[in-house]
């Protein structure tokens, strides 16, 4: 194998130091999946490094407390034995050219769909031409998703993913050609639409309210006029989904496997989490790094990603089980954990990929948990039916839903939403000059607030309100509700709200509710709600809004200090016109 | 005693709820000591409302590990007997009016000078008029600390507690006016000054080079030529001294007690303490939540308080034990704690006090310690020495110097430290409208930075120079250097400079000094220092500086819209004129 080709996959593999891959990003199209090695990693030595994820860990003893599907063992045993062959210069697994078409057989597409992922090779297509990547699966940067494609076309996954749009992507793609698709089985030149499989053809039905930001996969976000609950409900709660929607069958028969630092695995079914465990019951809000998104966008520059208005974030009671509780059970010693432990990694079923740290996985006062409930009913599929988990505090990326796997481990997940996509740079930073090694995950989150309400009072209407009561305000009014929110459970001390762009300040009453929900010792992992009413007068071009958390940070007046090209964690001062104000 | 008589009682005490006390700041003067109960117990009922700190509390089983002072025992045993009748108002211990001078008797002084805190019965004096306040003591507002008093002249202690300076506490002296001093020892009808206490005679010897704001009590900052040092030297080190600094002798000998939730006591001397329990080292930043208070000043409205620059910031290293170990020892169940446990209040050989929530006391990754060294030397006595506390990632009015005393309560200490000064408002929260109970105590602090050198740097020296190999530059430059830190052990993961005014941003060098002094799994306790080279063409204006947590919050712009009357937590962007910069 070349010089040039080598320097290409390394490329794709992401270990070419700096020039790793811009990100795609049109709206509601995906990214990459996980690079699987950053390129930090080059200097120590490639001939050590295997790309999947586990196969640097130690020898596996494995511990079945259930039975663990044969699909996954199998597959991370072949990474194991392959890896470092593959990755050796000298290798002949690598083709030095792709051979002429004219070479290959032709070969029907019943043939290419038995080599699928229950079978030991994997064929794919893409237009007319077959690829036996049974090699390339253990070494795929994103990692075992690739086997959702196997058997069928490569081509809807790459709509998806579409950083493999890209020639050193179709290069080594070509080092795996076998052969062309017979022309009987093609029409006009082309495998059967039928034949290509769908990754969202299961995915859930979803509530009409919900503001669509993309169909597939499914983001949308919660209307402005649902925000005003202090719990959402749950067909209301905003949906982020990375992926589609994997249909896990049964919820009790779902099996979640925790591997333990020296390799060793115990699992789970959610039937036993529920038998053997306290249950818990922990208010949370969970939202999405993206959330005001668009404001970004609208106050300084373009930004990559979903244009998230101020509905990137719910709040619900979830019920489970504390993982902590789970990890104790499965032999970790809380008081005296192994030091080698760092983090714990979360994998879910349709691929995606996260880790929190260690200490935020067993802290007593953390709240993390493995959820199998939503506001009193089982998880809907969009979160995470039949298990996910819940990391209050944190950005909601970390909340893997789906969950099959958690792995502790001294390293963070490998994943591009824990490699990239979620971190923020500098005003000056852009995605053609980011070494994404610059930032850390984003993990707790800044303060946040919105306006999510403006109502006109007339004087008469007001004198008999609840409104006048409260305020003690009687002429022609404004009354403005929104939410504020703080990532750590650092609780929401005052709501600052401004009618005349920043000029005087008012402070919001803060609405009693999470009250209910959580005693004094827990942290305050759920939104404020908040409320204040202004008399007509004292209006002047904007209405802002800045919360404090009781650490005293708050938030940037503007974007434009404070733009990052991901536009994440956009919480500068949310400005409504004072001219939006509806009548009451 | 009359009603009128009654509610200024109340007032004095801080009971009348919002007409409490406004603070007297002038800058260098002291505020109030603890006002021992806050407004909201008026509600529950005054009957049962005993103002020394401990005596809501249950019987008080005593078990000494060393014998404890009789002082302190005998004062909370009268506290305790005297109370309830002290606050009853047909309590004949008040004088209805205070009598005449002439229907009393002369006193010569030497006889006040017996009536000293080794006796039964205090007296003081101000002017020539002799009060015995035997009475009052137990009720004092401020606690003890009273008794430094006794023996003699009331008025240095006046001079430093201005609150007192007010007719309704002149009043209440009056109540105890038991007759004037004997003219035979006066001079020029006062007592001689040489008879007057000071205080402040015992205070240490401080460094030249800092830069005092107020010399009695002593608050000094480090000048910005020794803030570019990740440790500061313990005589560079800010001093904040809120009273005087307390000669407690013999450091082996001196006694911490920690008073358990049910009363009982156990008692360490600092030999104990360093005997008994695993030595510590801690590289922790502290700082004022005054810090930079000038530049809300300059930037915004006049503040309350000390008008500090960038220098009430230091760092240390800190040895000592943990407190969560000392208090295991002393009984607490680290994993079961008393529910009932919120609180862990520390109590200065000077009547400081101040308080942190129990959970952060005891948190295995808080790292709270009582610390009998700094930088490898015993403390210095303006640090604290024999004992202090260290509350890292806290504002330093937590950690506690000269410490005497740890009691594990449900409630914050009362100290005026706790429910006044350290606490901000919105910005339309002024010292006249302000309800104190509206904020909670300072705690964890928000992200700060500062510059605190700019150098210019020739063309033709740079070209040899360290900075032209770590920044390529070698035209003529800018060297900015500083330092950026933030509470709750949030690592600086960012420092922005704009060269200016925030039109353009670059990225300062973190240097990595703090990489020496802790492991992984510690928090980040110490700040960050930066440094940026930044060519001369690029300079305009003002250079800013604004950092960045790792929980992704920054600093405010501007002082504005975070403006608020004590001046706390001055985070506003760090500004410097271009035209600052000196030659190199």
């Amino acid at each position: 194998m070349g010089a040039v080709k080598w320097a290409r996959l390394l490329r794709v593999a992401g270990l070419s130091g700096r020039k790793g891959y811009g990100i795609v990003d049109q709206p509601g199209a995906l990214q990459s999946l996980s690079l699987g090695l950053t390129p930090c990693r080059l200097a120590a030595g490639l001939h050590a490094t295997v790309p999947l994820h586990r196969a640097h860990q130690g020898g596996s003893r494995t511990r079945l407390v259930s039975r663990a599907g044969p699909t996954t063992l199998g597959i991370l045993l072949l990474a194991a034995g392959l890896a470092s062959a593959l990755l050796h210069p000298s290798n002949p697994t690598f083709a030095e050219e792709p051979p002429a078409p004219n070479e290959r057989p032709l070969i029907r597409l019943a043939e290419i769909q038995e080599h699928n992922r229950e079978a030991g090779t994997f064929w794919v297509y893409r237009g007319d031409r077959v690829y036996d990547i049974t090699d390339w699966v253990p070494n795929h940067p994103g990692g075992e998703v690739i086997l959702r494609a196997v058997g069928g076309s490569i081509e809807p996954y790459w709509n998806i993913f579409t950083i493999h749009q890209n020639r050193d992507v179709y290069d080594i793609l070509e080092q795996y050609f076998i052969g062309n698709i017979d022309p009987r089985d093609l029409v006009d030149g082309k495998a059967p639409a039928r034949l290509v499989d769908d990754p969202f053809k299961s995915d859930p039905e979803r509530d009409s309210s919900l503001m669509v930001r993309s169909s597939r996969p499914c983001n949308a976000e919660t209307p402005a006029s649902e925000l005003g609950t202090f719990i959402t409900p749950a067909e209301k709660f905003y949906v982020r989904n990375h992926l589609w929607v994997p249909d896990v069958g049964d919820a009790e028969d779902h099996r979640l496997t925790i591997e333990l630092i020296d390799g060793e695995e115990v699992t789970y079914s959610v039937a036993d989490l529920r038998k053997n465990f306290r249950e818990y019951n922990i208010t949370a809000t969970l939202q999405c790094s993206g959330n005001r998104r668009a404001h970004m966008t609208a106050g300084s520059r373009p930004t990559n990603g979903l244009q998230w208005q101020i509905g990137a974030i719910s709040t619900a009671t979830w019920t489970g089980v504390r993982l902590r509780d789970v990890l104790a059970h499965a032999g970790v010693d809380l008081n005296e954990p192994d030091e080698d432990i760092k983090h714990a990694q979360f994998v879910g079923a349709e691929a995606y990929g996260a880790s929190i740290s260690f200490d935020k996985a067993i802290d007593r006062h953390g709240d993390v948990m493995l959820v199998y409930a939503m506001n009193g009913q089982a998880l809907p599929r969009d979160h995470g039916y039949p298990l996910r988990v819940l990391v209050p505090g944190h950005v909601a990326a970390r909340s893997v839903k789906w969950l099959n796997k958690v792995i502790l481990s001294g390293d963070e997940s490998t994943s591009q939403w824990q490699k990239r996509d979620y971190k923020c740079f500098g005003p000056n930073v852009a995605s053609h000059n980011v070494n994404w090694d610059d930032a850390p995950a984003i993990q707790e989150t800044p303060v946040q607030s919105a306006i999510t309400g403006v109502r006109q009072v007339k004087g008469d209407r007001l004198r008999d309100s609840d409104l006048a009561r409260v305020y003690g305000l009687e002429e022609e009014s404004v009354v403005l509700e929104g939410y504020a929110f703080a990532g750590g459970g650092r609780e929401i001390i005052r709501v600052d709200v401004s009618p005349d762009n920043g000029k005087t300040w008012w402070q919001a009453q803060l609405l009693p509710h999470d009250k209910d929900v959580h005693d004094d010792n827990q942290k305050a992992w759920a939104w404020k709600q908040w409320r204040l009413a202004v008399p007509t007068h004292a209006l002047h071009e904007h209405f802002c809004v800045k919360a404090v958390d009781e650490s005293y940070n708050s938030q940037p007046e503007q974007f434009d200090a404070f733009y990052n090209f991901r536009g994440n964690l956009a919480n500068g001062w949310h400005r409504v016109p004072v001219s939006s104000r509806s009548k009451d």
